[in-house]
């Protein structure tokens, strides 16, 4: 994941500060690789990483930092949505996209997606934007860091001031793209959107949101849905929420086979991440900026907003 | 969603029997279509249904039948999965794509995703491969109809047999691909793989799979990864589940307004299922065979199988 | 190619006359073929036709009529591009799109593409607007009739309204997608804009444009350009030539191989178009239409119109 | 275009001297800009160059050396042909890629494509391999420079030692990828394959190529077809022409006007080549080799090579 020294360098379709409609390319060096860190894994699949995948695919990897499995690659993606986060400002003003941490471990946080503001989440260095919870959220970390062992969790996304339109009927629903860019992130195992799972316990009568009029528009009066229905946005906030799972790499030893397929035991040296959702959180806002542009254009081309 | 009377018609692609190679084109005509159970719709918009959405995105709609946002359009993959289900049974001999329902409204069954055949899913008249738990959500089903109220759920599928290596590192993750795939389905509301949101309540040394060998291959001794690592298939059992909110028309009286801005009651007529559930795990199997036919198709083209 | 019996049935897209936003399909039945006449293709290649390539590639084809290789399939592109001409109309008022047959065989007609009319095009049965040139187009066509022998040449078509703006700068140039449209039409072997390959020997001082104003506008008061200046439309008619070769079905018998490698004389039967040109002329009109409709949806999208 | 004193920089995809099945990405600075030389296009409009359309369509542009404009943003396509150069020696054993200029202005090379050499072509520095004709245009370019004129041409290129079956039936023919990708290239305004313009003067009985056996392969006794038939390759040499319009850029003071619309005579300084043809060689052999990789590779995919 991006970190604070990285610097980005414009190559391309920038010029005298403005964009030139052409592409933009962003080059951020990695100056921080410790390639001895990873020594073990030129020959060792450390579990639930990408090792053995990316043998069995390619039968070659980048053993080094774990080439494109490392959250490293994510720093394209932010870079990218800043740009992105430019053109929304102009093409949708108001727009609004704040995510956060919402659960780690079985640490939960009750928050109102309504209102929370980014200086909320900011204030916090796990990124929860409940200062207790927060502070519980910290002491596990820790304590996992010391143990050597990691912790995954939920982090919830809310894109306010979207206008109804944005999405397509069939293959392209918004929870298709904003999923299928979610779900393409490192150490993500599921999303849902509105009252996701939990909605499925609830019946029509009580999940279906109402419409009334407010200020001439159509509003509705809850939002289960999540601000999505028939895969295109109504105008509600946009809510989803994604589940990460604990890092996989660990310090402590873990039984795993080597490249010739003896059992081992592998324990990570070096700077893993016990919990990686606090940083994750503006590559989740990144991700979701890009998918609202892309649809923003696609809706201006075949539309008008 | 495909009925019983629906006619597949190949219109391109076949000759004599087999495949040429070139796209294969499948017409069904809707021969059962009753637009006049739909009249209401013209005006006004059903709560969480896609009318509104698609009066403010096109500023037209086909109101008879709700047009594309009826699960109707599902059958196109359905018959296109038949095909490409005939191609993996070539390519990957021995897979197997097995759905079912796994939970509807508050009953939960609990299946072995690892054994459950398609023999046992199909002995249910709700695809839930667990008799008992199948008897009380029909029962349940049976009072949602009667009291013109709806019911969702959760669809689990496992795809088993699937060799390592299928996905793609970033954007393209196998994750990424499914997720897309299934959250394009009407009513889909979430997804998760492997252990998913619970999986976010564990500790990083619980969840980690273990590599072992096993038969001259490695394998892992769980599967909390769902099959899928670095977003690429590693041999295990593909597992994940999807959300489906309740039906959104119920015969049921509820608030809304139309296209004037009026507000009134609406109450839908006609054949409104609801629970879209056992209908929905063929479309659940569809679109994960077409997922896996077309990385399978990249797979082949940059590597070897 | 389309014949007059041809009867285009909508399935989708369209509601009450106007369309959804939604994608149209439009199917037409082969109510003529003959699969009687192609027989002898079964086993034997024609020279020059796709038998054996398909065969090659595909290891089956559908020998009744050619399959895809017959231009029965542009059928397809002229009703999307009956489509996209209204959709341009809109777009673009005034704009114009006019292809006509500029050579058969050594006979060749001068043609001032800045005038040319649609009506002028149509008076002529072989689609050459010039009436004299057309007589003896005829002439010649009724002699290869005759003779069991066929013809080719070169279609000319010019774009007439286009703004400034269109295409892109590298890899989507307009001449590229307009010639990647165009070298997909079966028989096409070549295409040129402007000046084309003539204008290889010309010098620059010769062969630039020079730019002037008119009525506020900027103008080009020559155009060897085309139309298109670093794979954008100035706003000058946008010209170019498209070469098909002689008909490959001919009835005369010719020399070649079947199937097992045997060498045979083969002699189509049949209706087999010794000509093909006059019937292109629409078919090369409606590629150009759907290329300046998509360059104008993706400019509407990234910029402003 | 690409100069000697470009220094490629890999920067992903490749690992330990080896591809690792991911992007490879390649970086060249351009240590060799002079924006000074470029000072008049900052507000006055090359005649034939992109200077005005790129303002019409974005409203901004880089007036320094051209920005997209400039052919030396083909670096991007020479690099990324040498790695698809060594994918093909792997796939296709024997194929060879050879383009050579063919005409300038109005002196013409006869060239047998069916033999020429790579070691002819580099043996003119003007890359025409018959040296009496090489001189000649050597001389001619001198002429060109000491006037400030410019002059264009035509490149042949002979892709030899395809199998046959590359190539799709409808939108995707070899000939349309083919050209699409050589129209892409700065200054091409024109692309025929096979006996191409020519071939439209010949009749179906004097142009089709009759099927014969040969070393138990079935090869074509003559090949104006170029190569391809029905869009896919038929496994003779795929030959094709690419027309080069003159050098819009010329140090000749030539009419325009300026960005204010008002009219001036603009004169070139610095290092513009009156003629491109040479060093776009490469390039049209890079284009040919990535559209015969991608076609590859999707053959691979789809079918069995």
């Amino acid at each position: 994941m991006p970190s604070k020294n990285d610097q980005c360098e414009i190559l391309s379709g920038v010029f005298e500060g403005k964009t030139l409609g052409t592409p933009i390319s962003i080059m951020v060096r990695n100056q921080d690789a410790r390639p001895e860190a990873y020594r073990e894994m030129e020959t060792a699949y450390r579990p639930s990483h990408a090792d053995f995948t990316y043998q069995a695919k390619f039968g070659i990897r980048n053993w080094q930092g774990g080439g494109r499995a490392s959250a490293r690659e994510t720093i394209g993606r932010v870079a990218a949505a800043a740009v992105a986060r430019k053109v929304l400002a102009q093409a949708i003003p108001g727009i609004e996209v704040v995510a956060y941490v919402r659960q780690i471990h079985t640490i939960e946080a009750e928050i109102d997606s309504h209102t929370v503001t980014l200086a909320e989440v900011e204030s916090s260095i796990v990124r929860c934007p409940q200062p207790e919870t927060s502070g519980k959220m910290i002491e596990l970390i820790q304590t996992m860091r010391k143990e050597g062992n990691s912790v995954g969790g939920v982090i919830e996304c809310v894109i306010r001031g979207v206008p109804p339109g944005l999405g397509e009927p069939v293959f392209d629903k918004l929870e298709a793209d904003l999923g299928k860019a979610q779900l393409s992130l490192p150490a993500a195992k599921g999303i849902e959107f509105g009252s996701g799972f939990a909605g499925t316990r609830m019946t029509g009568a009580e999940h279906n949101d109402p419409f009334e009029m407010e200020g001439g528009r159509v509003r509705t009066k809850s939002n289960y849905s999540g601000g999505i229905q028939g895969g295109i946005s109504n105008g509600e906030d946009i809510v989803f929420r994604v589940a990460f799972k604990p890092t996989a790499t660990i310090l402590r030893p873990q039984a795993t086979v080597n490249v010739e397929g003896e059992p081992l035991e592998l324990a990570a040296r070096g700077r893993h991440d016990p919990c990686v959702l606090p940083r994750a959180v503006p590559i989740v806002e990144a991700m979701a900026v890009l998918v609202i542009c892309d649809h923003w254009l696609r809706h201006k081309a075949q539309s008008s907003l």
